[in-house]
């Protein structure tokens, strides 16, 4: 279990983005208990906000999706590299946490998560010996690192080598695609590092083959999804050689992939594998928790459509996570600019989408709540600002605010050091905290 | 003077980006000296470093610049956000410091910044009554922000009189640019909020005017001059109208443009105002401090053709921001994929430089570092990844460091908590906190 005492008894100040100016500094626990609610304009804009009720459904819906399916998650942390949110997940079923950094798993450890896959490779005499260091001080701390060569199996092979722990650093073997990121291109190339990682027992464990389908770009969707069918079976196929030539640790086998675009066509195609041992068909989308308003909204769309029996499921997921900001000045009459920038939301996906808005009011609340309705257009971010166009019959003016609706998860999340979860009335209910 | 002494003694540890595992917790100010070496790998990758040394000549450089102008800078503090580089620029002469939020604000209010412009209006109940309620509490504290519409003045002379502390919010009439960002589009609207001001005498007082050229594109180089130079001659066209009538509360007037492009060109045009009366022309170039080795290295030198004057005054400002990676793999001949992502570089303005490599050996120090040579582009950033293109005949391998420079300060800054001061050897002899 996570340790979160530590986090929840953390100092928050004013310093922190979100919070009131002049606050005294308090527990990140008591921020729930204010009485603070962000329509009648208690915190600053711009103020990055969590639907509970969002989180909670998207939860329900991927512990069901997995039930059905048979597949086990280890949802990716760095979408949210929140321990608070680690937690819930855990207690949903996830069978562990992805990381993509040294950093991450520090962070994570800090908290105690005891399971963790490193979805990258392990590198650099500090990270190496930090790794080993963990492994050897907490016997119940169980990780997975990526392996594409043999060379980085010869530097993790001389540093296990030299820590001499006892036990093995455990291994999954990544399949990549030409053109694209890491892994190894073919079949050959793989077997390679399974053979040299076999050979460097008992310092090294081969545990399983990993792929990330997640940036394959076709020319359209069908094209795109051939070509992640092809690679998810080309890690198939991988695994099974490695079967056969019995390069796999004794244990259950690891058969990884899966961003949050394609994690249904994995665990279809993980579980028509044929290694003839005992596997785990792992995926690790981090992005279904809070979902999002722009892509993953319409890779959820088009997984329904690869799969609509989804829908026995009940509703799909919802997005969690919007950004608020105030209108600070309408220059032009087709245009506003608003008090927030690409340090506080998304920009490397799509631009935010302007979805309410709302004119502070003594006895104004969420009944107040509008759509901003058709030609309202975010065109530019800077640093500290947002432009969006406007019909020149907009009601905006200068101190309403406006929701925004992110695309990408991950880069809103890592603009924000505490994020307040809020209810349908927008009362800041608890916060968590992220350490980017 | 700043309060830097919470901010050293605040304790870092393992969680925060850049920080090595297992760190038992210490104070910020002990970071340099523990005797680490990043070229020994004595802290993971990837890591953000800036050199002392190019900090303190940037500094000085700024300081002959504005010596010989006789203009004054309030340093824009959303470039770094770290009141220890706050308390460098006071010490080198700054007038203030500007900050773009109201989270902004409070952090440096924390640090105990005296001085402050807010280059944005000041928006929202939250916001409004802080400022209103740090004026009252400090007698020493000078803030001034912006305003660029009647109705912005009209939320404030109703939060200041309802909080009558005694003395005005001070306040900058924002000129702007028709399609551009904040600002009155033409006289008559600065004139209207500027008159809308002097009629909320006592509550609010009209100190100077403001504007931001930095965001002017012009179809060339001698295009975009000439509307920087249009531009900051209507800005001084307002503050002359608006002597004219009298509005200005008494006291030396603020006149105040610059980013970090075109400085010089708002020393020049402002110093040839003629208000007919005593006014200071404030720069606020944010990133001179640290520089960087793209768009604004672009900006210098064509500085340097408009003036070629300022190489009187020594060498020319010089990159201290870098950011280092490993190579984590080589999955093609012509590629290396490293350790570092758009959570940790810049992206929005261009992609990062490979500069120089490093192979980590037991007797390997800084007169190993070697240029990447011609070929080594990076083409791509993930969240946690950089795809670095390079000639087949590339040493790089799995292992080796990269250092990369950085092209847009602001959001390097903005992705690390604490950031390593480093000497031409790579000892770590400090290290800065931000707050974003």
């Amino acid at each position: 279990m996570i340790d979160l005492s530590g986090i929840e008894s953390s100092l928050v100040d004013d310093r922190v983005k979100g919070m009131p100016g002049g606050l005294t500094p308090i527990a990140l626990s008591e921020i729930g208990r204010q009485g603070w609610n962000l329509l009648r304009e208690d915190l600053p804009l711009p103020l990055a906000v969590i639907s509970a009720s969002a989180l909670a459904h998207n939860g329900a819906w991927m512990r069901r999706f997995l039930c059905r399916s048979g597949a086990a998650i280890a949802p990716h942390g760095k979408t949210t590299m929140s321990p608070q949110l680690f937690q819930r997940q855990l207690d949903d079923g996830a069978w562990g946490i992805t990381i993509g950094s040294v950093q991450q798993l520090q962070a994570i450890r800090h908290a105690g998560v005891q399971r963790v896959v490193m979805a990258n490779q392990l590198i650099g005499k500090r990270a190496m010996r930090y790794v080993l260091a963990e492994l050897a001080r907490d016997p119940d701390f169980d990780f997975y690192a990526l392996a594409d060569s043999e060379a980085n199996v010869a530097q993790l092979v001389a540093a296990a080598r030299e820590a001499s722990i006892g036990r093995p650093l455990q291994l999954l073997v990544e399949g990549g695609i030409l053109g694209a990121r890491t892994g190894a291109r073919d079949l050959e190339t793989a077997l390679g590092v399974a053979r040299a990682i076999k050979a460097a027992e008992p310092y090294l464990a081969l545990r399983g083959v990993e792929g990330y389908e997640g940036i394959l770009r076709g020319a359209d969707t069908a094209d795109t999804e051939s070509r992640v069918a092809r690679f998810l079976d080309f890690l198939a196929e991988i695994a099974l050689a490695c079967a056969r030539e019995a390069l796999f640790a004794p244990g259950t086998v690891l058969l990884s992939a899966g961003g949050s675009t394609f994690y249904d066509m994995v665990v279809e195609r993980f579980r028509a594998a044929d290694l003839k041992r005992r596997f785990l068909a792992l995926t690790r989308s981090g992005c279904y928790l809070t979902h999002d308003s722009g892509s993953y909204r319409e890779c959820f769309a088009t997984l329904r459509r690869r799969h609509p029996e989804v829908d026995d499921l009940g509703p799909g997921l919802e997005p969690a996570l919007e950004v608020w900001a105030y209108v600070q000045s309408r220059p032009e009459p087709g245009k506003v600019i608003l008090t927030m920038g690409r340090r506080d939301v998304s920009f490397d996906s799509r631009l935010p989408e302007a979805e309410r808005w709302f004119r502070p009011a003594p006895r104004a609340s969420a009944k107040d709540l509008r759509p901003v309705g058709p030609g309202h257009v975010v065109v530019n971010l800077n640093d500290q600002h947002c432009w969006l166009d406007i019909p020149v019959d907009s009601p905006l003016q200068v101190g309403d605010m406006v929701s925004f609706g992110i695309s990408h998860p991950c880069t809103t999340f890592d603009k924000w050091q505490v994020i307040c979860i809020v209810n349908e009335s927008y009362d800041i209910i608890s916060a968590i905290r992220t350490f980017f």
